[in-house]
């Protein structure tokens, strides 16, 4: 394929998915119609299915970008900071301020959990990465000899578990701030790493 | 009021209640109707009205008597242990058997969140009750002396948060036994006391 149509192509997929996340954002994710997504991305109808089989695989390629945007966040932060202890606070920091640059994207994954199997599949697969990039970092850890050897899959659900409760209680709720939300997040791994890290 | 007059008053709303939590699970909360809640429970039409509001009244009438039976669970249980440790990690096991001796509250519980704004407000209600019991089951031990000074919302917040989120990897996603949810949930715990324990 040449070059200049591979490009259009990408850019007809992002249109898609850009007008889908405005969508799900406005009428919701339930009473958005693939129809709409068509209409609102002004692409000729039945190019969607060129790029997506179905509504769930519009979400599913959303929450891969996500992922793929949070994991990047914290790999580009650990090339700057050395120190395991501030490391392992930090980092929750940086991944907490890629959920509020991606605000739309963190409330339709904090609005959409538990409707239906298909959507639940798709956030399983967001959050399984997340959790395995977790789990990773934290194995790493013990391998280095910084970490006590703690039963790390625990810990890195505990990790998500608190990132996904608080954007909820942010982006869904509006019952706290961002600023409260990364500062909760942030004082929450500062006591757990006193039970994770050997020497401080 | 005579008593038989309270007495029968209160099977009704029970009834009313035992038929909502059946066909919230087989047909799900949205699709369900209070016509519906009327019929299995076979009382007049007109008397849901005299016991509830609206079908949001209905999930924060559930979801207050669960947040009493978990907080009830967990009062018997500190009357039999009395090491600040043990019950420190102990309590999540009662936590979430408690969880599982009530699956169909607990897979409502998980379900409905995100979906609009009154059901939200009841689960909120339903969250901060387990958080205030919680954060005032820390402030006690700091109190005590044999936790350190740590802020305390911020834990009190991660432990609804795991204890909830591997609830809905058991009872939505079935990705996980109920075994593995109570392991889990205890582990984190005894890491997690590291950091908060002043003393072991």
């Amino acid at each position: 394929m040449p070059i200049a149509k591979i490009k259009q192509n990408k850019e007809r997929r992002q249109k898609l998915l850009e007008s889908a996340v405005k969508l799900f954002i406005e009428k919701g994710y339930f009473n958005t119609s693939i129809r709409d997504i068509i209409v609102l991305s002004e692409i000729g109808t039945g190019t969607f299915y060129n790029y997506f089989i179905d509504k769930e695989d519009v979400l599913k390629a959303l929450l891969e970008e996500f992922a793929d945007k949070i994991i990047s966040s914290i790999k580009v932060y650990y090339q700057e900071e050395t120190d395991i202890y501030v490391r392992f606070v930090e980092t929750k920091r940086v991944t907490m301020e890629v959920f509020i640059q991606n605000e739309a994207l963190s409330e339709i994954y904090s609005r959409v959990a538990g409707a239906s199997a298909p959507i639940d599949q798709c956030l399983q697969q967001f959050e399984n990465r997340l959790i395995q990039f977790y789990t990773h970092n934290i194995e790493y850890g013990i391998k280095l000899g910084v970490f006590n050897n703690i039963p790390v899959s625990p810990i890195a659900h505990s990790i998500l578990a608190i990132e996904k409760f608080l954007l909820y209680k942010w982006v869904v709720l509006k019952a706290i701030t961002k600023e409260e939300m990364i500062e909760m997040v942030v004082s929450f791994h500062e006591t757990l790493a006193q039970g994770i890290l050997k020497t401080r």
